[in-house]
């Protein structure tokens, strides 16, 4: 029997990834757990409008999407905790910068550089419509094919309503080809 | 060391949903694994554009989304695998008429009633940016406090590169208290 709980965000779990920048030349980076799929070429990456952060993506049109593995999860959480008008992040994560002049995460297994095409704003928040430039991929995490193997990389998931950072899991059946 | 792998979608797992949408006085369904959370008020659902169910989204502004759990994942493969214009899907799944006049997946653990705020478009989709106006959940997956308990509910995830489900996986944390 289903009880009715309000008007919850409820699309839950979702990748948790870090959000890269360039601000006053300097890589700034924010924990994002708000962001989306759109049709087969943008990703979106939903930002409260008073961050940092938005400060030099709106100045340089570009980002980097830096999935969380459990592995660098406490700087995440960090990263996540503080603010760029009071402190410096720029040391906390190895980087390099990337084609689209962003700071690309060594740490973060899987790393997608983009430049914002599009800013949808909604209550409070700017949704950065993202076009994908390039990926990169720890070796370890593909498969024989050059294919993201999820199983292997199990990134951390974020869920608002408890606040809880969850792996990804198993493997249970593979798309359109379950048994009937 | 990371190896550049073109302009992939990697932004997974994302959580697998059943869209509901009436179209002729009867149920439609259609399995989704491309959407996102835009700011604290709005989801996204990513459709093609040639989707039968995207008729009933639009004529009536309102639609379902039914988080998957691994009990319902047949169902949800099967109205994945057919089209609403060559199959009628109505019977597949137990449902009643919520508020919004859209139906609720009776088998589903979460359901969120949304209306069509606007629709966003990119190449060959319609993102359909929704407003929430009530979620429905089993009592079962609920916390002491009426929170939605993902360890409970361990919603299935899709991932696109090799076309998998996975399940959630355990709890590792808590946001922003984090052992330093």
């Amino acid at each position: 029997m289903k009880k009715t709980i309000g008007k919850s965000l409820a699309l839950y779990p979702t990748p948790l990834v870090v959000v890269g920048a360039m601000i006053d030349k300097k890589p700034n980076y924010l924990l994002v757990g708000h962001l989306g799929i759109m049709g087969h070429d943008h990703v979106m990456i939903s930002l409260a409008s008073n961050h940092y952060t938005n400060r030099g993506i709106k100045e340089n049109r570009a980002l980097t999407i830096n999935l969380v593995d459990r592995s660098m999860l406490k700087k995440a959480d960090y990263v996540g905790s503080v603010s760029g008008y009071k402190i410096d992040k720029s040391n906390v994560f190895q980087y390099h910068i990337g084609i689209t002049r962003t700071p690309i995460i060594d740490e973060s297994p899987v790393v997608m550089e983009c430049t914002v095409d599009d800013i949808y704003e909604t209550s409070g928040f700017e949704n950065y419509i993202c076009k994908i430039t390039a990926v990169h991929a720890e070796d370890n995490i593909l498969n024989e094919t050059g294919k993201l193997d999820y199983s292997l990389l199990k990134p951390v998931l974020f869920e608002m309503p408890t606040y809880q950072y969850l792996l990804t899991g198993n493997v249970i059946g593979q798309c359109l080809k379950l048994e009937k």
